[in-house]
């Protein structure tokens, strides 16, 4: 096995089919994500949804095009025959509501990570859109980008040996602020569901069938989980480490060891500058530097990947399938279960 | 409080007062530290000990000097009057009971770490060590570096704020030969007491009232730790992580997030080619390069830190004091414990 970093082989996001996009909240990752549809994509904002018609219509001037259409409630959304799929961007405490909503609408959804608040909501929105025959996947953007793309090869390739552990952090410090929504556990506050998963996400992406064994942390005097460390295992004894906090920033980086080789994706874990591959003996021997480190230079690489899997037939993505969404929001569960023990 | 590195303070070892050592076990380790003492150093390789006179003569004739004294037993080097003080680098199996002969001799003892195989053996040699008030110190040469000088401030000053987590991983490849020492339960063998002792000590340095909170890891077909993953935590719900391993490479880093800054250790841990300070937004605000990273490099500050502090009547170092080797082999136990239960 030759140790080296394979080519993304994902189409730029301009190749892909176009779609009529609805967006339910008007927020920062809406206003990211309307950027990066328009800058790569052939997709169109059809349509933006707030409960304040206002917002909806300053940001369909900011980020739309002369035909989107701005709604005060996000029924209108819905209910619009010309939009083909939602990206549900209110906070997580829509999520489950919202997306079940648009899928009895029978649109196709891309909802905001996390899917919903926990497993049970989770397991409530895949159900339903199975029913009804309409895509659905989380926004884990960073997996649909280059960099992940080729961390998924490197991991199938078994170049890496047998994986002995995983491990990734990502400490974002936020404003101390109580009254805000991090901090908010009615609105799914904590670093767990807000910073955390991309950890979570990282680790289940190499090895899905981990165990948790351990959790601890310190939570704010909100209840909501500031910071916390995490530790999964398989059945071999190799693990995952997991370490996230909304108090303190962290590397935010993360890097598989194997017996033949190690990875290592650079800062920010969220979509990763870079990769650097080393050989059994710790020599670099090769490394890749990308540049979709943002979400507005990015986000527009996840909308592809959705067009593409849509005008494919397909129910859900291959590269973030509804099973995983469901075994991550499982963990966060547990995780959170233990936190508050 | 300002975001920015210290200047380390150490005086460079050739400053040091000049002392006569003799080495027992011409090793690997032995060898760098020779270099290190002859390059950086006033003092002298006054005489080498092992149990094959042959191997201490061609030890003393590669990086000795006229005067080195080879000898074919321990005992001999421990008799010789004009030894100063003994530096102990034979297999970790025999640290407790030469460093107690030495100690019996009068000698001052520099151990090669890890101080003995257990708590108990270390305590035995701490307590004879003040009984008959000769120096001693466990050879974790790592924090007598300029780069250890540098954290060192950094955490007494208190500009990371409130210190929320560290991590610490030490994974390093070995040849998979079950009839090594690495291999070898009986001579201490495992990546616990080889590799796993460097991030254990860095995180007792930046916080060393850690408990316990969960150790898991893979055990070799001989019995020694493979690889291991453990988590400690103040009572405050702050933590440290490490990793350890003699089956895989790891980034060999280490990091301590703070509420108000964060510092990474750039591989390797052992020593560390860099510092970087970031402060609470993630911003990079200070960097430095270090050029001891090899123990031919480095070993002489360790050697110029014993001289110094026995120069200065001291029964063992502020930097590395015995109690801290204690609770180090304290948590080694317990890690070994959970893992082998």
């Amino acid at each position: 096995m030759s140790l080296a970093l394979p080519q993304s082989v994902l189409p730029h996001p301009s190749t892909a089919p176009a779609l009529n996009w609805g967006i339910l909240g008007p927020g920062w990752i809406a206003s990211q994500f309307a950027t990066s549809l328009k800058e790569l994509t052939k997709s169109k904002l059809a349509a933006i949804g707030s409960r304040t018609l206002a917002r909806s219509e300053d940001f369909a001037r900011t980020y739309g095009d002369d035909g989107t259409r701005a709604y005060g409630s996000y029924a209108q959304v819905l209910e619009d025959p010309a939009v083909d799929v939602l990206y549900i961007a209110v906070p997580h405490s829509g999520h489950a509501d919202l997306a079940l909503q648009a899928i009895a609408a029978g649109k196709h959804v891309l909802v905001e990570k996390p899917l919903s608040l926990n497993a049970q909501q989770s397991a409530q929105i895949v159900q339903a859109a199975k029913a009804a025959g309409v895509f659905a996947m989380e926004a884990m953007w960073s997996r649909l980008l280059p960099i992940g793309n080729v961390v998924s090869q490197v991991i199938a390739s078994g170049m890496l040996g047998q994986v002995i552990t995983v491990q990734a952090d990502f400490g974002a410090k936020f404003p101390v602020d109580y009254e805000s929504r991090i901090y908010d556990p009615a609105l799914g506050g904590g670093a767990l569901l807000d910073v955390g998963i991309y950890p979570i996400a990282f680790s289940a992406m190499v090895s899905p069938a981990k165990q948790l064994l351990h959790a601890s942390g310190r939570l704010a005097k909100t209840g909501v989980d500031a910071s916390f460390t995490a530790v999964l295992a398989n059945e071999d004894g190799s693990t995952a480490t997991v370490f996230s906090s909304i108090e303190t920033e962290s590397p935010q980086s993360a890097w598989i060891a194997g017996t033949e080789g190690t990875l290592e994706l650079q800062r920010p874990i969220c979509c990763g500058s870079g990769l650097v591959l080393r050989s059994a003996d710790g020599n670099i021997v090769d490394s890749r530097e990308f540049t979709e480190t943002s979400p507005a230079a990015g986000l527009g690489w996840e909308a592809a990947h959705v067009a593409q899997c849509i005008a494919d037939g397909l129910a859900e993505s291959p590269v973030m399938p509804l099973a995983q969404s469901l075994a991550i929001a499982q963990t966060m569960d547990e995780i959170a279960a233990r936190l508050r023990a």
